[in-house]
């Protein structure tokens, strides 16, 4: 475990960045999103090398491209480094931190262009991890959490977003109320999915500045979250099925979205 | 354990329907659909009785309905009969098969509606639960897998579908290019995902018999699979997310079948 003295500072996180700092990415999707996205924040990339298929070798190339030290580890060492989450024999120990975004320096960004994603009690890690890599491949700019009701970014969560974290900022707000009350004064429509809800999601203009919001599944969004909506909508679904994962409903809105602002002549594909 | 002595056999599934026979159900979703669809399906239902919440006392009252037969059993004896899937206090013993239908009745029964999914490789059980969890919301009638590329339906699988697996058949076919060709001559277009393809699912008329294609996330479609197909298309993603989970991606390509479906006048919501 000598490796762990060789720590390389460069790039080292502030006090306060929190569990994000120093992460552990496990997995050809998110430790190959590191590498594209900044090699340079990868300490030690840890692999199997008993692992010889194309998919390992061409982790390992890019890895040499990047100059990424590279370090062959058995399976014992590989799951101690990432025991929540499946490895598939790649591990990387980074100094970078999760990227951030300010609550504030989203509204200030504000534009026809919003499109972000409010999830009102997900606490599953790895159906975080799902939503976020959805949110990120339909285009969302943030994921925004309640502070107290959300899952922290695990390594699961990590593995789950196949990446997504490594791109996308995820903001907690304390009162999710009131920084949807904030975000509604900076113009942005929130629009909440909600099974008991007359229209569908078909039927409203996903245009302009907007806001998702989605509940766990099975509880849906809270009281407070609902009625602060702008409008509320179901996704029509066929007899007997109570719900989707959230992340597949995530998907289903949010790429409804992307396809009336691609049909409006906004962001292509 | 004297409730093992105590089968019913009034629906015991016939000799040679394979693993599906007398199958374990673990789960809210999934118990709780066997239990409106078919509850007199269950021998059995196994309860924590520790969890006094709505969401059981629900489920149990449900159960009472039904008159199906309710035993309190604590936690090492639930894991033992769901080892794999999380079972959240509750486990039904079923004697019902899996819906099943022949490859050749779903040719027959081609219409404007046909509305099919074929999976190509998918062989994470939880994946291709998720899928058909997502194909049954979406409305889809039948999902295709060839017989030796697919995950097996288990628990893991009937649990992730949520209670799709009570409700939609999973056909099995031997030769999955084959099958397709005779899709084809019944009528049926085919429409695969694949990331390289120059149209968006959005350009193509997804009204009348279609089926969808696709493959595992990162290999994608065989190419023979591939090759099979009326119709290629992407799925617009943004920049550096390489694909989406296949859940994920079932659901955006099977609800713009729907969504233009109902646009068209078609099956509503």
């Amino acid at each position: 475990m000598t490796a762990h003295t060789s720590r390389r500072t460069n790039r080292g996180p502030s006090v306060g960045e929190g569990p994000a700092a120093r992460r552990i990415l496990a997995g050809f999707h998110a430790v190959g999103a590191r590498l594209r996205s900044d090699p340079s924040s990868i300490l030690v990339l840890y692999f199997d090398a008993r692992r010889r298929d194309a998919r390992m070798q061409h982790l390992l190339a890019q890895a040499a491209a990047g100059a990424v030290r590279c370090v062959a580890a058995d399976e014992e060492r590989l799951h101690g480094m990432s025991p929540e989450a499946p490895h598939q024999g790649v591990v990387a120990q980074t100094s970078g931190a999760a990227p951030t975004a300010q609550f504030e320096d989203l509204l200030d960004a504000v534009g026809p262009e919003t499109f972000l994603l409010v999830l009102d009690g997900v606490t599953d890690p790895r159906n975080l991890g799902a939503c976020m890599r959805t949110a990120a491949a339909a285009g969302v700019q943030a994921v925004l959490v309640p502070r107290d009701r959300a899952a922290a970014v695990t390594t699961v969560t990590a593995k789950a977003a196949a990446g997504a974290t490594e791109s996308l900022p995820l903001v907690t707000v304390t009162n999710l109320a009131r920084a949807m009350k904030d975000m509604q004064d900076a113009g942005i429509w929130i629009v909440g999915a909600d099974g008991a809800a007359p229209r569908s999601l078909y039927e409203v203009d996903l245009t302009g500045p907007r806001a998702w919001a989605l509940g766990a599944e099975g509880s849906g969004l809270r009281r407070l979250t609902r009625e602060r909506c702008d409008a509320l909508v179901h996704i029509p679904m066929s007899g007997g099925m109570e719900s989707l994962n959230v992340s597949v409903a995530a998907g289903v809105c949010l790429f409804e979205t992307r396809r009336q602002r691609m049909l409006a002549g906004g962001s292509g594909g």
